[in-house]
């Protein structure tokens, strides 16, 4: 390659919002006791200036020093909280969410684009979440969403994303061409912690469900994002071959490959080492979820465990066309939105 | 080293039982729906012969095939089912499971020493398991149990490790100096595949649990093996640094790794090599849970998926004297009651 790739981060959250944004929450939450104490969303206010600071001291600032050039951007994922009061909760709670990432990508048009939380609820039916979905794409220019396997928050109380409850929002996915990230938010289950057990259970859970499904049949152009690396399943990855095996499903390749990618959310270099000589290079996209889960300074390497770019361009196990492909080749497939607008910036 | 080391296999079970022990069950179960027809545990009876032939021509020839000297031997976890019925239905069981691994104990001393199942139920006191318990340690000369941190199957109903409910069990293996395998069983929570999800998630969920909680400082001495090569622990071990950093927990090697371990139950060999590069030699116990999840051959290798014995003897990242530790030595030091029956037969 003789062109420096595009640097895409496909997994980026406004963990960095202006704290009115949860004080506005906390109200609401207190308004599921008290209905008369419902804040109207016209009272949240937040000016350009507040989220252009939000976003320049935090995500750019660490963007420009690292070096990487656009981000993938949704609601904090932790703060989705789909389990909290119901439908309406969840829809006016994900209409802000998704402005405020709209309003970030018109401010920094070259470094962020939207990808949409949904305003999924426990027990009611996705199809629910279809407006949102169709406000964000069509409004707002996003090209992702984050669709969450347990809205429940760790009780998993939804039945596997196999299952035909959630073919509403596969089909308005592939109208859209857009390829959604398996996201869980908050446990609200003890035995859960949230980033430290829940997501990378999901990730693990996500994957076994489409192993053990056949639903890329039914779906052929669906496209799903595992995040965090995939939680145990490259690691685990004779444990799935052969679990397959058994099943009598295709080759993993075959079956899954062609539908489900993963993310570089792995902390560490030997992680990083795992996942990329474990996966097809194929289906594996740069991100870092910064300033997430992780926020410190690793004192084995002197750098922040989640500046992931350092262990993807130090891994041995790629090439420069195959780092090219995780850094900007793969994104431009699986988001094909992101890649046609893109194209029609000349990039 | 110059002697060959003895090669331990810390997680089997009884996986191949004969039929008549799930014919014996399927009644227990039918009875609970009419109690008229509780099978009594004496019906069920199986021969030292039967016993032999569901050991020689399983475990033990792959044992012989494998190179592997002595396995930890406890019930079938997936059987163990602790969902099902109340406290007298596990505990009847759990004592007709536990007596069968004894036998094969007793018929084959040189390769096979007893773990406990422990009578388990949702919602019941731990303490009620401990007479089981107390019977396997005494009567049965067993060497560790396996808990199950999730009773429920899969609706994770109990608290964390870390909570005092679990305490009296902990004070029993202090007692007696058993180590426990963090071993759950059958999902009945269609989201979680047993093998390919359940399994792993409640590795990962079992250290996130012992992470978050000072559990070791009220328990100095206690032992956890952590199966499946810890879940998702070792792939993402940055990330548990950096959550433990965040958290103002000392380093996990102090934190955790005096009362932690992982086995070798993983099932290719890019994992095997992250495991034995991230983890220190010393938490590392070799295992296969042969004849368990994963029962083929894998046509990468033209070997069985779970001869995790080739994986540890190939890996580039031992030396002799840490494949010895891996093998032999870690698992004396964390079964001392094994060591202790090994030296009285000179070993």
């Amino acid at each position: 390659m003789s062109k420096k790739p595009l640097i895409i981060d496909v997994h980026g959250h406004y963990t960095t919002a202006p704290a009115a944004l949860g004080a506005w929450r906390d109200l609401q939450i207190a308004a599921l006791k008290d209905p008369s104490q419902q804040p109207d969303p016209k009272s949240l206010k937040i000016s350009d200036d507040e989220l252009r600071e939000s976003i320049e001291t935090n995500q750019l600032k660490l963007m420009k020093e690292r070096g990487s050039d656009l981000t993938v951007f949704s609601p904090r994922a932790s703060f989705m909280a789909h389990h909290i009061g119901d439908f309406e909760t969840s829809s006016t709670w994900a209409a802000i969410c998704n402005e405020l990432c709209y309003r970030v990508s018109e401010l920094f048009p070259d470094n962020f684009i939207g990808a949409a939380m949904l305003p999924q609820s426990p027990g009611v039916d996705p199809k629910s979440c279809i407006a949102e979905l169709e406000r964000c794409v069509k409004d707002y220019g996003f090209v992702g969403l984050n669709l969450n396997p347990d809205p429940s928050g760790g009780h998993w109380t939804s039945p596997p994303l196999t299952d035909r409850h959630w073919y509403p929002i596969y089909e308005k996915m592939v109208e859209y061409d857009l390829p959604a990230m398996i996201h869980v938010s908050t446990s609200c289950n003890s035995c859960f912690h949230t980033t430290g057990a829940h997501y990378l259970n999901a990730d693990t859970t996500a994957f076994m469900q489409c192993l053990q499904g056949d639903l890329f049949k039914d779906f052929p152009t669906l496209k799903f994002l595992i995040p965090h690396g995939g939680g145990a399943v490259p690691y685990h990855w004779g444990r799935f071959r052969g679990l397959a095996q058994e099943m009598k499903k295709p080759l993993l390749q075959d079956h899954l490959l062609n539908n489900i990618f993963f993310d570089t959310c792995v902390y560490h270099q030997p992680g990083i080492d795992l996942l990329t000589k474990v996966i097809p290079v194929d289906n594996i996209l740069f991100a870092s979820e910064m300033i997430g889960a992780v926020r410190g300074i690793d004192p084995e390497t002197g750098h922040y465990y989640d500046d992931t770019k350092r262990y993807v361009a130090a891994t041995p196990n790629l090439s420069e066309e195959q780092r090219y492909k995780v850094f900007e080749g793969n994104a431009r497939r699986v988001f094909p939105r992101m890649d046609a607008a893109l194209k029609q910036k000349g990039l």
